[in-house]
């Protein structure tokens, strides 16, 4: 099979950094085209970029000159980790062009017409695509919080209906970009507080756990209460979960659910789909950020401490990485389920 | 006034140094006895210790021999920090020989018979040493997690009444002790999991908020389920609590009920009186431990993003400093409060 | 006495905010105006400013309405804590104005006629003060790094005479103001580079030993060879030191150099002064940041672990706080010193 | 090829369980036993061990009896991370039985007899093995914060002539092994002092850059000084070095000798082997530890801010994961390249 060809729009920024480490070597892509901002445009990539990633910058791409977002675009598929503050337009107009978006932008999140896809959860919203006004489609994945928190959901509520959710997460740095947080503010320090982020941890979790009705998503219904803190961690976010439930579960029924469950990246063996989307540890004190992060490269959520809440049903502590799961690996994998679901030849 | 004589058992490990320090210069209190294990009695303490307070070892106490827990004690008052696997019995040895204790460790806590004190709330808790059976007697303050939260609830508790309390904690390392957490486990990371530390918080403030019925106390009734973090903090614990009612309270409702609450301490105007038990921060990213946990020297409890909670009925964080107002600060506040009520003449 | 009215410029910045907190009740100053940027100008000081100190404002200044570096003031003397791109000019207009600005900025330090003091080194050379071409004049306290390697140089130069230096830096993020570094870049890492910093060690300190002919200040002839990191640590910068010297001195030489080690400030017992301005710590694992800055308010420099080098004469490690004594606290002892030594008066 | 079969010593450690990471897949090697203390033998090592990797426990080894240092072993290879308490004995008793012992403990560093190892500098020093009383033979890596400084000063010795060398590091936690450092001593702060680091950097160099005479080595004269400080990083010493040579290179000089340095692991191609041994850097604020350790797997030393001293001659920034290059990946390459030369088969 002949690879696709893929662009990273925003490909100076960390999440676009991200995207190229994880694309380096991909099965199905190939990084044909660097886009980002007019004042990057024109450089060879090495140059343009502060490239902060553990590993080099891929050899094929160090001298590639970056393309503007002003210009068009060869790939079918476009990778975004575009700043919220421009992302918006820049997706809608390549969308009209004929490109596929794949967003990790929360801009287009909540539109009903647009699919916030988990993959092992809800493949089957990507159909709304076909209900979009654009010649292509943007697909996005859900805020790095709330992943995690909906991946473990999902298998609950099938099972055994979610009421409420209260969740309260320790993020890492990373998740707010570069420069992002100051030293000064976090080192041996907590911040109380992210901007937005309660806001879409209370909501978009419910529209991935949504169903498909006329064309577009509509939520599910049960209710989310977040407070979100930052932590002094570099990767990896941290949430303690409360739940309340339909029909209350024992603990062991929550870790079979979670254990077993399993989705269309899974079946379909797809190149990041981790083997296990729940890892649920037994030992006491895990999982932990600088140990558990990179258990399955990154992509699979872990949880630990399952037992009774003596005032909700159920409590636990998850965890995943935030800039893999979280945001560019999460992309890539909804990327290479569109393509094996047959979305790209559909549209051409 | 003629400064009470008082002993610091423990008087080498990180609370018994931070009694030391805090109890320099006091007015009412002067340390005149430093007592350790037999491995450390008998050494002069600047060699017995690992002083790492940021100020100096007091002048006076440099060459003070460390008497061992096996000998007589001449001080009324003897300050507790030691290691909670040998505090239980040491602590009752010199009760019944007359001493006043002032403990910050568990072993007695949860004792009917012995007061768990915050002096702002439960002052009235006193009385029942009289009923103990020993000749001195043993009050004790609570574990740090819980202090700060048993602060902010006894204010609600009485005008709204608690219903049910969810509580996840981000603790600094300095209240596992030293060594403590090893570096190689918290560097860039979160343990969710402190041994023990769900259940104490699980049941202390109820006995905190409780009534003395029959020279006993007897909890109150409200359910508090806890999660515990350790996060990469020196010192400050930050807490997120949710909270639901008897009466739901305003979020107006509950910041004035927070920031008028005075005790007895702040009527006495004790030394280690914070002017205000609880400080209420409207900026939505406080309190921070690293930017808050000095103000009022470390000894107040600091409450901030008081707001509505879709699920429960309010929701905020707290903070304060666990080795001041979490542990060796309280247990100073308590023997001011002990003896600015009279309890040491009447044993006398 | 009356209390003499000060100006701090810079007054909402990092260094501007160490003025205010340090200056509160201080014995021969009140702060009187708050001077900033257009932009602050005009506001109550606690709008105009994010407060990061651990203390609250000082009461009487929350209120007090910022004025703008472009108004005239009323203060005689002025700390300066602005940002280097517009000290420069905003410090000569005030001292032509009359003004005696007592600056931590980096504009006007290497410039002959500006004395660039360490009260207990070279309080003489305040006398170029009247050679300068204002109607008042300008004092400059060294870059933080440096500050703390003077001290130490100054009674090692007189005794044993320096020829070469190489120092080896850990400096704290708070060196580099807010949002200064980010987090990213810092947590868990080490940044072998700091800006100009390597330029200013390597040839301030020389100035500050150096002596005053003809008005001007004529700098000392030893080298020094600067490698500066920036590391995790929040306050407090470390340097090793490799020394040669005209006469090797014993280890214990050294150590009675360093301990007996008196000027001015200490002389005359003024208000900032550390009792020692060095102290020597015999353990071998100190001094530390975390531990040991504090020590004497944070105006000492702590040098530990002096030992014979086998390839230079004698190394050592030395330690200091670097927004107190290495800039904000420094700077008001340079103000002390200069009203002790009358100069405010002849000024007059 | 068949897989040689090797036991890892002290496998239930931080550095044994660093080399089951590294060993697992490996081309030449598999790891066949484990063996820890007494206390340890007989369980899974899954229950044994307290596994601190980011990868899981090869799935091969989850439930691998772990054996006692008293048995004895099948393994021609064996790997020790053993603590330096017990390996020397240890160590001797598995050669005197046959073995060749790959070892990262002091113990025999610097015996005349136990060549002290970086392939890519002096594999010729196996030769000395066949003077060993043993059996098998003893071979040794050297300390981790000697490793990268010596793999720079073997091709600048090479070419230039080194006369002293004065080196300043800031190392990472996990070089003191679990628990080591009390998070208590180390977050935020740096210690000044690491037990036994100085000596050791200050005679090791040396003997890898030394020579063979009649059957023993014979350690390069240059001087060393060390000052070694530990500072709040989780994996990778970096060091400051200045340098003095016989005949002073040019910084491009020491560039080109650098860059181009390789070995014998590098012509044979080895498992372990980076391409390149030593990295150099061009920015002016690399190498980091948090950015670069992980470049070639680890195996590299960087290298960056090669410039001019006004002191010494050359001075320079250099950095290596100390775990991996520094530890088990340094002793993993010293058994292929004594492997490959055909030591092995010369012994059996």
């Amino acid at each position: 099979m002949e690879k696709i060809k893929v662009a990273v729009l925003g490909a100076t920024g960390t999440v676009g950094q991200k995207f190229i480490a994880l694309l380096e070597n991909h099965p199905f892509f190939e990084t044909h085209e660097l886009v980002a901002s007019p004042r990057s445009a024109g450089k060879p990539y090495a140059q343009a970029c502060d490239w902060k990633q553990d590993s080099f910058i891929p050899a094929a791409l160090k001298d590639r000159i970056v393309k503007s977002t002003e210009e068009k675009l060869e790939s079918i598929i476009l990778f975004s980790g575009m700043d919220a503050s421009v992302a918006g337009e820049i997706e809608e107009k390549y969308a009209h062009a004929g490109h596929f978006i794949i967003s990790n932008s929360k801009n287009h999140r909540m539109n009903p017409c647009v699919p916030l896809i988990i993959p092992e959860i809800n493949a089957d919203h990507f159909e709304v695509i076909r209900h979009q006004p654009y010649k292509g489609g943007i697909v996005t994945n859900s805020n790095c919080s709330t992943m995690f928190m909906a991946m473990v959901l999902a298998p609950l509520h099938r099972e055994f209906g979610i009421k409420t959710v209260q969740v309260t997460t320790m993020q890492a740095i990373s998740g707010a970009g570069y420069p992002g947080v100051s030293s000064i503010d976090i080192l041996g320090n907590v911040i109380p507080f992210i901007g937005g982020e309660e806001e879409k941890m209370q909501v978009e979790s419910q529209k991935i756990l949504g169903r498909v009705e006329d064309g577009i998503i509509v939520s599910a219904d049960y209710l989310v209460s977040a407070q979100c803190n930052r932590v002094p961690v570099f990767d990896g976010h941290t949430e303690t979960l409360s739940l309340t439930f339909e029909k209350k579960p024992t603990v062991e029924g929550v870790k079979k659910a979670l254990t077993s469950f399993r989705g269309i990246p899974q079946e379909k063996k797809l190149p990041s789909a981790p083997e296990q989307p729940i890892l649920v540890f037994d030992e006491d004190n895990r999982p932990q950020p600088a140990r558990d992060i990179w258990k399955n490269r990154g992509m699979s959520t872990c949880v630990g401490r399952i037992r009774e809440d003596n005032v909700a049903d159920i409590k636990m502590v998850i965890l995943g990485h935030n800039t893999v799961r979280g945001a560019a690996g999460a992309a890539i994998l909804n990327a290479e389920t569109l393509v094996s679901l047959g979305y790209l030849n559909a549209a051409g």
